[in-house]
């Protein structure tokens, strides 16, 4: 191994840039090599940017949204509409729907979504934190965005149980046929759903 | 893009973790994300491990490995055969030959290979150092490791001319079957060479 003929400096580089999703042992020795070759193009500036995101970047204590401020941007636009809320799984939807243009309202990242098996509970959510911003009022509209999976969907489920009684209207995303996609490659739960919600020409 | 609902932080720190091998824009978000969720556990060991290589790392004026000793770990080691260079184009060939522990032996980084399209010639290698390090003693034998490529064997061939008149054994990596390859499989250049270089069983 590099162990011995790079110094423990690298070997630590590389077995923490093999932590990285995406990276495996060796593309992380590749990694390691092209930082300790760009050392000011690149190896220094991205040290920096990690120094600053791990001394800034934190958790919206509204949404679960991760940004430099608390609360965050999302929740402190005011040209957005505050009182509709986005629910998604994780920070990565947040910022799907958000490149997607999807809806420019609030958003609640929920950290996962139950999961039994995994041992992922409520509590190991942000529902309470959920059904809290929607007791305190100014909530009309909760948006389901969770991933059309069964876990996704039993989380789904669990929530609208928890809501039972608030005045808040919620609503899902639409199932149906991706865009550009062929109906040939598609399942067909999401055929059957697209027929469903056939909409006029 | 996340660069208006996360903050500049996330958003420089995405663009630079892009620029390493083996990740795209895309990959670069959830490294970003798998990164500051973990601030404990990976961004600043991650920090710290990068600053440690960006402080102490630097190329051994020997023989172009880095390390955080100059002359290099390799240079140093005096239970290596330090009259046989192994001549390879880049580090992390080193570190191929090293981890295969093919020969206990010195090593010369030439930092890439000749190619008069991209514009590299002679002077952007490090061969005038290695006719240096032949020239002044002490180097019995030369282990051609380049690449099998066109670039790579135009090197090799540069290599052996500016050679000529010096004192010294120059070898070359063997062609053949890569262990545990399949025949069917295999190039017709690399079959011819394996087979006029077979040896008795």
């Amino acid at each position: 191994m590099a162990k011995s003929v790079a110094g423990p400096e690298i070997e630590k580089l590389i077995q923490l840039l093999a932590k990285l999703p995406g990276l495996g042992p060796r593309s992380a020795r590749r990694a390691a090599l092209h930082l300790v070759k760009r050392r000011e193009q690149l190896l220094s500036p991205l040290t920096a940017a990690m120094a600053e995101a791990r001394d800034k970047i934190g958790v919206c204590s509204t949404c679960g949204n991760i940004d430099s401020r608390d609360p965050c941007t999302i929740c402190t636009d005011h040209s957005r509409d505050q009182s509709t809320v986005v629910v998604v799984e994780d920070v990565a939807d947040l910022w799907a729907l958000e490149r997607a243009k999807a809806l420019n309202a609030a958003y609640h990242v929920l950290g996962g979504v139950l999961s039994p098996l995994e041992g992922v509970g409520p509590e190991d959510l942000t529902i309470r934190q959920l059904i809290d911003r929607v007791e305190a009022g100014g909530v009309k509209e909760l948006v389901i965005a969770v991933n059309a999976t069964v876990e996704g969907q039993t989380t789904a489920h669990y929530i609208m149980d928890r809501l039972e009684g608030l005045d808040v209207k919620v609503t899902r995303l639409a199932h149906g046929v991706p865009v550009g996609g062929e109906l040939d490659y598609l399942d067909e739960g999401t055929l059957a759903a697209a027929m469903r919600s056939r909409t006029t020409l």
